[in-house]
C-alpha cells in the first residue's frame, strides 16, 4: 500500500533518530535550558539572519498557532486570516478557545490579498461603530498555504509594509515553510520571511522531525514572560531536549533545506506523471502538496492501492484529492503509484 | 433638535417609572427572589403559551447573548449566526471570549436562510475531518434582524425542524422583539417564537424599559444552575427588582404590545414621509428601523437637525443611515423632520 | 416583617428617582456619550480630588471586579487577595472564568496584613521556580472589607508603598465605599483612597442607587480600550444615562455622603440596642454591617419578625447572621426590632 | 557532573528508541489512528483491568491536567485539589486559564485527607449562598504526591466513595505513576486505580519515555468528543505515533513496572547512604523522589559535584533539596554520590 495522505506518515530523519540516540542518556536539564536547545536556536538564527532572534521550540502547530497569537494579541483584539487559513477552519475553535476572534478575508487560493487587507483596516478604523467590534490585531498567513501556494517575496513585502503601517504584526505559520522555501518558483528566503514579519515558527513535525516547531520572533519581541504563556496554555515540554536535539539536526549541515528540496523534487516528478495521464489540476501549487480531481469511479479503485486524502467535492461524481511528498518520499513509489493510475485511466 | 438614532435614547415608559416609584421602598430579597419577579414570570409565561417556561431576567443585549449561548453550547461547539448577526459583528468578540466560535452564514437582508442552514450542518458532518472542526452547536437569529427585517413563521418554522432534526438548539436574539410581533406585515405570534424557539429573549431595553431582558427557554430547558452561570458572567443583578418590576409593568394590560404598536405606527408614518420625498430605501423593512440612503450633502444638511445613525457608504457621495422609531417616538417630530426634509431636497 | 438582610432591600433614594423622571423623555445619545454621565463624571473627579480621573460606570458589583481586573492583569498574572474576598469566594468563579488565578492571602477580620503581602511578592520572586507559577500581577482588597472592617490610612498607605515598589496596581472594590468613609472610627478619605489606589469603584447599588458602580482609574490609566473590554465582558449599558443620572444625583449636594452617614448613625444605634440586650458581637464593625452570634432557638423566634442573613455556623446550636442597615433604614424599624428582641431573649 | 536534579534528565529508555527507530519509515495514519497506538491501548487497557477503557495519548503532564479538568467540568465548576498540588501551584495557572478555579484543601505531606473533603463538600451543599460560589465539580489527587508520598489502598477507596456519594468524579494525576506502584510500601496496585479513579493517566515523561502521558477513563466515560477537545486545546499529537509506539513498548513485557522498580531501588539504596551520613529527611517518602535537609554551606559544596533541585528554605541556613531517581540512575553514581557527601560533611 503506497500512501501520499499527508507529509506526516513517517516518523523522523534518520539523522535526527541518530543524535536523539547518540545523546540519550546525557543528563540535561529540562524546559529548554538544555545546550542543544542553546545549539538550536544559535543555528537557526544564523540560518534567518538574526543574530538577536527570540526563539522557543513548541510540540505542534494548533499549539504554536494558540499560543503565538494568544501571547501577541490584546483582549480585546482578534487575528485576521484567510477564510481558509488553518486557524479558521482545522483547529477545532482553538484560537477562539483562547478568546480571540478570527476575523476572515477572502481566500485566493489559500492566499489573502494586501489590497483587501488594507481595505479590511482602514475601513475598521473608518466605522464609527468599531469601539463595538473586534480590534484587528495581527495578521496570520500560512505558507506555503493550506492549498500549497506560496506568496511572492513582493506580496510579502506588501503585507508586511501594511501591517507595519497599522502597527500590528505580521505572523507566519511555517507547518511547511521548508517545502516553501525550496519550492523552485519561488523568490522568498528564509532571510526575506524573517525580515517581513514579526513572529514565523519553522514547522518541524511536517519536515523531518517527530513533533517539533520553532517560534522565531527575529526582532527580539517575544511576548514578555513567554515561557510562562507557553506553561500556561500546556505547551512546555518537560524534555525540551527532543525538541533542541532535533532542530539542531536539522539545521545542522544545512539538512532542512536538503530533505525540503528531495520533497519538492518528488512532487514535480508526481507532478509530471500526473499531467502525463491527464489529470485535473484543482489549482497550480509549487511545493509538496498536489490537490487533484478524479472522477469517484477512478478513486475507488485508486485507493486500493494509495492513501490519499480527501480535500473536497466539487459535484456529484467528482472528488479533489491532496497528494503529498515529504523528505521521505521515495522516487520508486511514485513510479508505482502512475503506472497503477495510467491502468486504471 | 430631533432624534430618530435609536430606539434607546429615552429613558422608560411612564407606567415603568410609576412601578418603580410605587414600589421603592417596599424591602424585597436580592438576585431574582422578589414577588415581581415572579409575576413578571407568570405573565411572560402566559403570553408566550408556556406554562412550565424557565424565565431569567438580565440586563442588557450582549451580556445576554454571551450568558445564553455560552449555557447552551458545549465546549467544543459553536454557534451559527448570519454573518451580520449582531453577536458576529457588533459585540466585540463577546461570544469569543467565552471560548466559542461564529460560525457564519450568508446574510440575506440579515437573515439567513433555511437551505444554507442545511447545507452547512450536512457538509459538516459529511466532511471527514470534522473531528478538526468547530462543531455547529446552536443556531442564532436575530428577529428583528439588524437590519429591521423579518422572518415568515414560515420561514422560523423551517428554522426549527432543521434544528430539530440535528439536535441542536434555535436561539432567537429578540432585541426588538415587540417590533417584530406588531409589524403590520409579520404573521409570527409569540406563540410561534416559543413554539420554534429552544430559547429566545425578549427586549426590554430598546422596547420601553431602562434597561432588561427577559430570557425565556420554552421547554423547561435552561442550562442547569443557570443562576450560577448568570453569576458567573457577571449578570446577575442584586436588586433583581429592577428588572422584575419593569417586566411585570410591561406585560400588565399589554403594555409591551402597545407600546411596540405605537413605533410600528410611527414607522409606518415616517416612511410615508420619506416615499414622497422620493427617499431611496436601502431595503424595505415592515419594522422601527428604516435603512434610507442620503446624497453626503443632503445628509450634511439634514444633521444640523435630526440625529441619525451612519450605517454603512456604498460610494463615495452617499451614504446609508438607519432611522429608528420607538414607543416613544412623537408624530409631530415625523412631521417636522419631513417637513426639514422637503426643505433640504 | 422587618428587614436586614442586606443594604439592597429597597429601591433607590427618592432624589434618584426624581431626576430618572424629571430627565426621562431627554433623547440623549447611548452608552454613556451623554451629559448626565459626563456631569457625574465631573462631579465624582472633584469629589476624589483627582481632575484627570477616568471614570466608566458599571451595573453590578462582580461585573466591575471581573472586567476590571481581566483589563489590568496580563494574561500569565493573577490577582491577590484575602480568602475571604469576595472575588474569592462570593463570585461564583467570574474571576477565573475570565482566565486569571485568585491568589489568596490569609484574611484577618477580612483584611491582608501589609507584611504578608511583602512576605508573598518577595517568596515568589525569589522562587527558582516562580516562571512556572502564576505571577502576582495586582492586589484586590474590599473596603469596608465583607466583614464590615476598615483599612486605616496607615494600612492603606502600606499597601500601596508596597504594591508601588513591586509595580503592580492596587485595586479597591467599594461596594459599600459610602458607610466606609463615613464611619465614625475611620481616618480615611476619599482622596486617600483615591491617593492610594490605582483602581477602585465607588459602590451605587448599595448605597442608595438601582444599580451602578462607579470605576475610577485616578492616574488616568484605564486600560487601553477600556470600552470595548467592557462590551467584550456584556457589561456595557445601552441606556448609559441610567447610571449616569444616579452618580449625578448621588454626587450632587453630598448626597452619597449623607446618606451614607444615616446608615452609619443607624448601624450605631442598632449596636446600642443589640448591646444593651447583651447580643455578642462576633467581631467589630465601625460600618453598617453588624455580625453578631445567636443561639438558635432564638434566632428562630427572632426570624418570624425580621429578615437577616445567615453568615456562619460555628457551632450545633448558634449561628452568626449580618445585620446590615442602609441609606433606607428606620430609625423605628429599629427600635421595633431591639423590642421584640428583647421579649424573645 | 552527577545529576539527581530530576526524573526528566535522560532521554528515553532505549527499548523505546529502538522500537521508534524499527518503526520510522512505516507509514502511518496521523493523530492517534495508527496500529502502535491500539496496541498501546489494548497493553494498557489489559495491565488496568479495564477491557472497555477510554485511552487517550497527550504529550505532557500540565497539557494532561488541563485538557482533562477542563474536559470533565461543568462551567460552573471547578475542581478540589490539595493547596500543595500540582495543578494548584505549579502549572502557571493552566487551569484557571481554561475558566475553573482550583478549590483547595490544607496538604498532609501532600496528600488530601477524606474526612476535610466529606467535609468541605458538606459545607458547600449546606451553605444557603451556594449557588454564588464555584461548583466543586471533581476532585484531583497527585499519587505518588509532589512530595512523594502515596495513598495508601483505604484512602483511596475512601476519596472514591466520597466522589462517588457526591457524584463527581475522582482524577489521578500519575506524572509518577510508575514509582508509586512500584514503591515497597505500597498495597496500591494498578488494578486498584483503575477500580477508584473515573479518570487518571499513566505518566510516560518521568518514567522512560521522550514523552507522552496515557489518559485512561476505566469506565468508558471519556468526555463526549474529546478528540476535538484535545485539539481545541492544541494537545492532539499529529504524529500520533511518536506516543503509541512509546507506550506499546513500555506496556511490553512489564517494561514500564520494571525500570520502576528500578528507580525505587536505587531510592532506597540512596535513603540508605544518606541516612548513613546523618541527612535529615523533611519527610518520609516511599517512591522516587527524596527531600532532604542541608547546611547551605555544605550545600554550595555539593553543587560542584551534582545537580539537585531547590525545594524550600525552612530558615536562614538552611534548605530542603529533591534528589530524584529514575529508570535510569546507575548504582554507581549513587555510591560517588555518598562519597563527596562524606567527604564534605
Amino acid at each position: 500500500m503506497l500512501s501520499f495522505e499527508s507529509d506526516y506518515v513517517e516518523g523522523a530523519h534518520e539523522q535526527i533518530l541518530r543524535r536523539l540516540a547518540e545523546t540519550n542518556l546525557e543528563q540535561l536539564s529540562g524546559y529548554g535550558c538544555d545546550p542543544y536547545c542553546e545549539s538550536a536556536k544559535k543555528k537557526i538564527r544564523e540560518a534567518c539572519g538574526c543574530p538577536g532572534a527570540d526563539i522557543y521550540f513548541l510540540v505542534g502547530g494548533t499549539q504554536t498557532n494558540l499560543t503565538v497569537i494568544d501571547g501577541l494579541l490584546a483582549p480585546y483584539e482578534g487575528v485576521i486570516a484567510a477564510e481558509s487559513g488553518h486557524v479558521s477552519v482545522h483547529e477545532a475553535g482553538a484560537i477562539e478557545y483562547t478568546g480571540h476572534k478570527v476575523l476572515t478575508l477572502p481566500q485566493h487560493q489559500g492566499k489573502i490579498h494586501a489590497d483587501e487587507l488594507e481595505t479590511y483596516l482602514r475601513t475598521f478604523w473608518e466605522d464609527e461603530n468599531h469601539e463595538h467590534m473586534v480590534y484587528p490585531g495581527m495578521v496570520y498567513i500560512s505558507h506555503p498555504t493550506e492549498y500549497g501556494t506560496l506568496y511572492s517575496r513582493a506580496e510579502l513585502e506588501n503585507l508586511s509594509a501594511i501591517c507595519e503601517a497599522h502597527q500590528i504584526p505580521l505572523y507566519m505559520d511555517g507547518a511547511r515553510l521548508g517545502y516553501g522555501l525550496m519550492s523552485r518558483q519561488t523568490d522568498v528566503t528564509l532571510f526575506d520571511v524573517a525580515r517581513c514579519c514579526h513572529a514565523f515558527y519553522i514547522g518541524g513535525t511536517k519536515v523531518g522531525a517527530l513533533c517539533g516547531e520553532a517560534v522565531v520572533f527575529p526582532r527580539r519581541s517575544a511576548p514578555k514572560h513567554f515561557l510562562t504563556i507557553i506553561k500556561q496554555h500546556g505547551a512546555l515540554l518537560a524534555k525540551g531536549r527532543l525538541l533542541g536535539i532535533q532542530f539542531d539536526a536539522l539545521f545542522t549541515d544545512d539538512l532542512y533545506f536538503k530533505i525540503s528540496r528531495h520533497a519538492i523534487d518528488m512532487a514535480e516528478f508526481l507532478k509530471k506523471g500526473l499531467r502525463e495521464c491527464g489529470i485535473h489540476f484543482h489549482l497550480e501549487s509549487p511545493t509538496n502538496q498536489q490537490f487533484v480531481l478524479f472522477r469517484d469511479e477512478d478513486l475507488d479503485r485508486l485507493k486500493k492501492h494509495a492513501a490519499l486524502s480527501f480535500w473536497e467535492k466539487p459535484d456529484e461524481d467528482h472528488t479533489i484529492v491532496r497528494l503529498a511528498t515529504s523528505w521521505a518520499t521515495k522516487e520508486a513509489d511514485i513510479l508505482t503509484f502512475i503506472k497503477i493510475l495510467k491502468e486504471i485511466l
